[in-house]
């Protein structure tokens, strides 16, 4: 079969999470030169949170991560590297600077229901000369007909591609299936999938994406990632060669880098605990998930129902404060 | 939504595999008060390759199982504990010994083509008033009609449930809802489903199976289970109120035994490694990983060789023989 999709590897930036944004440049030159090799065409480096997320509310990153998108793109022969920017967290300079350091694609992020956000930045990237991505967070939490809505307005910025992003891991295939095709029949944009893994389901909503049209995948090694990870990159190579599709991607090549490059330096396995379940159960941010743990263990509760009560509360990116506050309420028992 | 489907849990007996079948009393006798206090209706207790699997050929068990079903079956107020019988592996003595032990439900497993060994084991279930199961192995390597004719020899035995079983973890979700539906419309058995996550599809194979009609489905908590385990016990029952269905099973309580019971003993993580996804690749039973890891350090050579090479053999449950075989040849580069 023709190649009809690209993976994308989120590791080096959805995985920041993962790693309290401690990545060091040793550790991001080994992983982008066995992405390139192993035939990659584009992967994320930035901070878990995107350009500029390096801060005391995100967590400070332990390298400046315009060092690691250098030392990425120093050692590519043919993988392009792509930079995420949350407008209000990343600014103009950032991704100007992120030019400098070798990027050649931005996903501008918003949460689902706020493109507007993002008209700038977008703007910007074309002028850079740059690929660039509309990238819809929290897709569950808006209607098939709100997403084709502010893709719209995304393919009216100059997006040329557009993301649907389940950064709860909540999502369910025939979910992904819906909002996908919607897109499909609505705008010219390619259309692009990325998974958490929270309930299980990352590997199976993929496939459904790339079923629905899809034409760009997102997966990280080895899972890492926020919550219980993203879908596995390696796992992806494996089952979409078993479907017939041509992933362009060398499956032992790609396996090397993820069991011999990233499984050593992970600080955890990725495991679906208790509390990644309940982000995904809830519909809650993946990224959420080390500041719950950090609110729980300071006011003694159950990170579970911090979870519940975010997820009840409908918490989005950028609501971190919110974490503590109910942490607060659920010690007072309020 | 009505109770539709029982959860049953492996993660004492397909588990055994992962613990290199080093389970305890204590380790069974407090994830059995678990299981039995979340309201799981039906649970395994056995050496990972059932009744009289302790030997050379599958590993030694560290504590005699029939030990292990008593421990289980003395701490539960409802929930019952069924054993695995491989006819040839286990003998009819055996079943009579876990009977006495507590046993209110036997698992006959053969490969998906060899039914008729199980005829004499069905029938001593029966006659000891066990709940009686077929179990058909590797059942992604038979065409729908093979299985179905085999399922139709385990119902004239006399089982009264009979499982489509993934023992490589190589089954997609279509794979499986054909099998199933095939099964329903051509057996009056209650049908099941047991799947192995090497490839990331357990979950959505599981929730397949449950769309296509099976009654049963299996579970094991943190997914300790062979090759990158079973699909994973606590996630079933989130996403299955997700979707809806009353699963008999308290959340909270299922994460309780999983994370504070289980999660402390398991020797390893059950992540998707590169062994296991060509496990799943390859369509290789699950319980070969272990032993074709330690063939290949004996050997030195590549683990995933080894295992692609098995799948093209076709190699079965029972052929342990030749993963040292394969390892040696790959060696000597015959």
């Amino acid at each position: 079969m023709n190649r009809s999709f690209e993976i994308l590897d989120v590791t080096l930036r959805d995985g920041s999470h993962a790693m309290r944004h401690s990545f060091t440049e040793k550790q991001v030159e080994e992983t982008a030169r066995g992405l390139d090799k192993a035939g990659v065409s584009y992967f994320e480096v930035s901070h878990g949170d995107g350009l500029g997320g390096s801060s005391l509310q995100y967590g400070f990153s332990k390298v400046n991560e315009l060092k690691l998108i250098e030392a990425a793109s120093s050692v590519c022969s043919r993988a392009k590297v792509s930079v995420l920017l949350i407008p209000g967290i990343g600014i103009k300079d950032d991704l100007q600077d992120a030019v400098k350091a070798g990027a050649k694609m931005v996903r501008v992020a918003t949460h689902v229901t706020e493109a507007d956000v993002a008209a700038q930045h977008i703007n910007l990237g074309r002028e850079l000369g740059l690929k660039t991505v509309g990238f819809l967070m929290m897709a569950h939490m808006a209607s098939t007909a709100k997403i084709v809505e502010q893709a719209k307005l995304f393919e009216s910025y100059g997006a040329e591609i557009i993301y649907v992003t389940d950064s709860a891991g909540y999502m369910l295939p025939n979910e992904v299936t819906e909002r996908i095709k919607a897109l499909k029949e609505n705008v010219s944009c390619e259309i692009g999938f990325h998974g958490h893994n929270n309930l299980s389901m990352a590997m199976a909503n993929t496939i459904a994406a790339v079923e629905a049209g899809a034409s760009y995948i997102d997966g990280s090694l080895r899972a890492l990632g926020a919550g219980s990870g993203n879908t596995q990159t390696e796992v992806m190579v494996g089952v979409f060669e078993r479907l017939g599709y041509n992933t362009g991607i060398n499956l032992y090549d790609i396996l090397d880098v993820a069991n011999d490059v990233v499984a050593p330096f992970m600080q955890r396995p990725q495991e679906i605990t208790g509390s990644s379940l309940i982000l995904g159960y809830s519909g809650v941010y993946s990224s959420f998930l080390l500041h719950t743990q950090s609110a729980a263990q300071k006011f003694n509760v159950d990170e579970r129902d911090i979870l519940v009560e975010l997820g009840k509360m409908k918490a989005i990116g950028g609501q971190e404060d919110l974490i503590f506050d109910v942490a607060q309420r659920l010690a007072l028992n309020v």
